[in-house]
């Protein structure tokens, strides 16, 4: 298992600067500042890690002709899509069936190549592994990789930069890529709170397993967050460094209600996951405490919001 | 007619700080940064107006118990409202049929008293002013007062700042007070071009008359940019400092839908206008020329963007 450390992340920022955006941050109700994330190309901040993954593997000649292959519950997808047609690359995408149409019909405009099969994002990858030993092609992991988790973790030194500092960064979870490059960019400057709906707890299960274990996923985000099983490097990472908080459903629809209520801001369940910890009281800041919520993700049908 | 100055957007700067949020910017398309004031308090730029009208008056002793009253397509009332709520004023609000049922909602949610009378802006105005010499409450013009042009120059101020300087400033126009705050703002930094629907052209027949007209006002963005007839304030601001171009209602629908596509940035069409300009070719950005469109506005139903 290869290492990553925050020199990775300072790395990736160097290699993707002027590739993916510098999303702001703006105020959020007293004590919260929003980062926000969902401006990133292709809705989500996982154009960041597909980014310096690619050009990462370029430096060293890769990919070949049959260029990249990737799985997802549908935003990874979007990013490895958006990346590879912005670096000339071809991609195809893996999705399962828990991936609703809007980031299906997103992908085919990006021009990926799409198949979509098996229930969860566990069964596309799969799907994704067999096809790329037939093929050739590069596998872009989703969050198991070391160039993608510093690539995330970018956006968690910007997200020091711009504030000024915070006292805690709410990340939402998924298969840890996000976490963990944030937990190493702003590790001894801030607390990291890993956000999770109670009905795909990875990290959670992880963490009082003493080790990344297979868990069931369901429930409103489950298309973002809906990793089986946490990463082993995230895992590496985050293990002894963060805090882990649990959502409900209902908590995570009302932050997203919430979101659009204060702010005109429209994300899928997964970007408003990290607001619910605080909405729904699972995570409650100190007095004066400071606490950056990443706002991560809106891809999403805009329709479903006030539904 | 009193005079506004630039001295005025200083002013009120400093007396509005703390109520208003500062929005962020973010970069579009190459040469384009957008302005992200959707974000404010209660969805648009007029709750900078509305704040800074409102705590004027306050330093003069206003409003009394009968506390203030607004006529407005929708946003001007919003703000309106939740600044008097925010600053314990009674507030009554007069709107007219073609703002729709989010915009009165959202009224009704900030403890409003809302009247919805006469078919556009200028007869709600006309309710407005009879009520208003009945109750004795005080009056909050949407655009043709120095108080509400100078609040809505902050936004030109804090624009310049944020960006360290931009070239030419995009701004969707109805009766005329951002354009007018805007444009105090700049002078002399940067050329601000107004932009319009076909179907609300107040300032564009402004400009054709040499003196503010009545225009027939329909289409997509009425419910915002539908304002009869252009300030006077603002015409003597505006009148040889700005340039004018008009947008179809098909353009306002697309920059919208393009805004949801790159950003997952969900506004009302008159919050899509300012862009549509350069998305339609009505304005065509010299080489090199650096363009910030202020995205205005965002109440509307999230389910019609991508009908
Ligand atoms: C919007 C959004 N937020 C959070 C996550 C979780 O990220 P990770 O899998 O790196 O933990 C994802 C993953 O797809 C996502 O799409
Ligand atoms: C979103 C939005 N943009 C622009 C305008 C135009 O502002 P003004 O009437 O000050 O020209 C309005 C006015 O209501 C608005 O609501």
């Amino acid at each position: 298992m290869s290492e990553v450390t925050v020199a990775d992340v300072e790395r990736a920022a160097r290699r993707i600067a002027g590739r993916v955006r510098r999303t702001p941050v703006v105020e959020g109700p007293p004590g919260l500042v929003y980062k926000l994330e969902f401006l990133q190309h292709a809705g989500s901040f996982k154009a960041r890690g597909a980014f310096n993954r690619i050009l990462a593997a370029r430096e060293a000649g890769e990919p070949g002709p049959a260029g990249v292959i990737a799985a997802s519950g549908g935003n990874h997808g979007l990013a490895v899509a958006y990346a590879a047609r912005a670096l000339g690359v071809r991609a195809e995408i893996f999705v399962p069936e828990v991936t609703g149409p809007v980031k299906v019909g997103g992908l085919r405009d990006l021009g990926a190549h799409v198949t979509r099969t098996g229930a969860v994002y566990s069964d596309a990858l799969l799907a994704s592994r067999k096809r790329a030993a037939e093929s050739g092609a590069l596998e872009i992991h989703a969050y198991d990789h070391p160039h993608v988790i510093a690539g995330q973790g970018t956006l968690g030194a910007e997200l020091l930069e711009q504030t000024g500092g915070v006292d805690t960064v709410l990340v939402a979870v998924g298969g840890g890529g996000l976490i963990g490059g944030v937990t190493l960019a702003v590790a001894g400057r801030a607390k990291v709170v890993a956000v999770e709906p109670r009905l795909c707890p990875t990290l959670h299960e992880a963490l009082a397993a003493g080790r990344p274990v297979d868990v069931p996923v369901g429930g409103v985000a489950a298309d973002a967050l809906g990793a089986t099983r946490l990463g082993e490097l995230a895992f590496s990472i985050v293990r002894d460094r963060v805090e882990s908080v649990l959502v409900e459903d209902d908590a995570i629809a009302e932050a997203r209600r919430e979101l659009w209520r204060t702010h005109r801001i429209a994300v899928e369940p997964a970007g408003a996951t990290a607001l619910a910890a605080v909405t729904a009281g699972a995570y409650t800041p100190a007095p004066g405490e400071r606490v950056a919520v990443i706002l991560c993700g809106a891809n999403t049908d805009p329709a479903t919001l006030l539904a």
